[in-house]
């Protein structure tokens, strides 16, 4: 991916001087408007990944494609999204493989589906409302085109009521009430298949993990994953003054007898 | 992967009663000795995961496929190994993407590697030590199996000295002074692509940073990686008592001009 | 305190070549006993603060005076103490002043009771206990001296049941159910008096705040206190490896409504 | 301190709905202007705190008075202060008792200054810059009143030039290079003295420590502070979504050697 020249239809990530980030996607006769002026796409295409442009007004940008994580935090967004720091540790946590069969429920604005499609997993999507389950796909595509994203489908609908799939690697869920689909993942899943869910409180992961122990699941873990960043200029090297001291707890079991 | 009853050659996870887990490759007249009694290897052979299984002298375990992480902890090894805590971070940080060429110096035993490999990236390993080129080489097939393994390569040579490949999408550096490599890191990358270093100590990093400066790298960011278990039983809902604090530093760039 | 030579009677600290730490009290014809000999406890008495003792064996202690985290961590303990990092912490949080009218309810080991006697509060504590009690007494006489002991008395008492004092600064509460005193706090506190209770499960915490919501409480604050230890040894400045990940959650309000 | 009522020249901390927080102090005729009108001082004169006041255009306030926390969050402040949760942290890694004979340089606007003289000790402050020494002295004063204020003097002069005072139980320091005071420390510290640094970088800290080793000091020890706090309203129980992730390091030692 990285190598090739910026073409029409690419997704660039510009970053100014204060590193504020951009993205836009290049199209024909396009243009980049910005408080300094403004340059064409026309600028871009062609030139290679960290080339630098200047807006009419002499505004400076380095253009770069974006990282998922950065399409992920500069996306198009109905939903509240799951955060790159969480999205590598879910990876791991529920041990996403190619050619896993994972079902995801509550799929927001698809940011944890292109993650999963993009490691090889075959998802298919549940998700209550419409206009996420569109915004979803049109994301998905938009970061892993059109190959890729033919292993992803999102059915509207809703996983409380229960689970057409069976024989599924993993089951993924960030929905307020995972305790509802305990039972359901129970017979969904293959033996020693995973289920993970994200939840903002911890009232519900106590509500969730006292439906797991009643449960054909076992090896059930809760933790929280903290990123903390650096300063580290010269001779000031600290940890940054503010950090993300929360989004969601990451609770995880695995289904060890046949429901 | 899941659904498949175990055969011979498959590794399987055992967990104890007090969630001792054992690794174990499972092998034709192979048995599993404990402080009570054993149970032969057969006994395992054609169920499903999430059995339950007993020693002569009645202790029970469970057994389970390994997910990479299980693997990755109790996996023969030479050198420290990245902690799944990290490896899910990198996937991120580097932007692993499937097809992606990679560049990994200082592979030790194979932790990183399977882990970028399973993702779907091409991986070229150097290493100095050819006692951890050998395990690594092992460890990743023993987890990924032959086909995905083709997809991994080691050489033993040393980063210092400079880089072959060129056009690179990623490098990833698990070695004591990455600020050596960051010349050549420059000329093997393609435009846009991440140079990534696991240090210990922040002196490193701070190091390491300091060469990236007058570099034609570019969107340098440090941070570490903290995983907070919780203890969730009823009522006794909190924080674990002790946790890891800490493991290495995580230090990205991309680049940004041609060199 | 600093600057005086050592005594029968005072309480020393003895750390090891490896950092292992024994609490001492200084007798007339005392010993110290190790793995390898013995010395006489009249070879530290009129000898300063930070000298050197060998055993009979050869072993090496450096001979100190204990801080009163020192103390916490060495003495004799019925209970499980509030730890260095929470007493500094509830130092500021409830706000402690020389002359306050403290009110403490689960005294235990009498760690926290110290620290408050010691910043010049006069503290009543209340234990059901008896053995606690008389341990708590106990040890604020040791750390603290009599003149400032004479500050601290304890009563065997139910809280829950009532609490006979009126016009207190501030309640401190480490007991599993404070929300049983939240009633009674309000009629003994002085109006603008803090309340603050230390908790061990999020579960007790979420607990103790809805009834604090229906009271004549305000600002209503709930904290944990985490202290990062640094190795900083050369070029090795890293973090620690391991911490104490989770003691107790600290929550405070403020009366604001004469009840 | 609590239960009497408000008077002339006391301080006053208001809190809107919004829970922002304005600090006050009653003047004869004085009044408080918001956006929302005002209301005069006198109507909270005579009153018990956590009562309310409303000004003429309706807008409601609690009046209290402020925790030492409080104060040092909004006094007038010249320099950077030490934040509540490292003041608490402080007391106990120094070991601050009453009657200890403390010097204190880089007393900024008076923060540690207040928390130390109020915790019982003697303080003597090295100021270099004469507006920071007379701001901390004015802030010392308001907050704990002349009697115990007078344990507490500035003098204008450079600690890095030396040290008067001998046998000094703690030596406080808050500036850039404190490994240019650890020989003046050596010389002006009792026995079993404790020096204490708080600084922003970890390269300041590894420069310290290393003065360290080569010093009668033992003991050296690194930490961060870390308050966390928690969202607790109804069934949203959760960590807070932003945190405070960085203010300084602290560095203890204790002098084992006669200099």
């Amino acid at each position: 991916m990285s190598g090739r020249p910026f073409a029409v239809g690419d997704r660039v990530l510009l970053l100014d001087r204060k590193d504020r980030r951009y993205l836009v996607t290049l199209i024909d006769g396009g243009a980049f408007h910005s408080h300094a002026g403004f340059f064409h796409h026309a600028d871009l295409i062609g030139q290679d990944e960290g080339c630098q442009v200047r807006t009419t007004g002499g505004a400076a940008y380095i253009a770069i494609r974006p990282t998922l994580a950065d399409f992920v935090l500069k996306m198009p967004r109905g939903a509240q999204v799951i955060y790159p720091k969480d999205l590598g540790a879910i990876l791991l946590l529920a041990d996403i493989f190619p050619g896993a069969r994972v079902l995801e429920a509550g799929v927001g604005s698809g940011a944890l589906s292109m993650t999963l499609v993009r490691a090889g997993a075959h998802v298919t999507g549940y998700e209550i409302r419409p206009d996420f389950a569109a915004r979803a796909q049109e994301n998905v595509l938009a970061m892993l085109g059109a190959d890729d994203s033919a292993r992803f489908s999102v059915t509207e609908r809703d996983i409380y009521e229960g689970i057409d799939e069976t024989g599924l690697d993993r089951i993924l869920l960030d929905l307020p009430e995972p305790w509802r689909v305990v039972k359901h993942a129970a017979s969904a899943l293959a033996p020693g298949g995973i289920l993970l869910a994200y939840l903002p409180t911890i009232i519900q992961v106590a509500q969730l993990r006292e439906a797991l122990v009643d449960s054909p699941f076992a090896m059930a873990e809760t933790l929280e994953v903290l990123h903390r960043g650096w300063h580290v200029e010269g001779q000031s090297v600290r940890p940054d003054h503010r950090m993300v001291a929360h989004t969601g707890f990451l609770t995880t079991a695995r289904l060890i007898q046949a429901s």
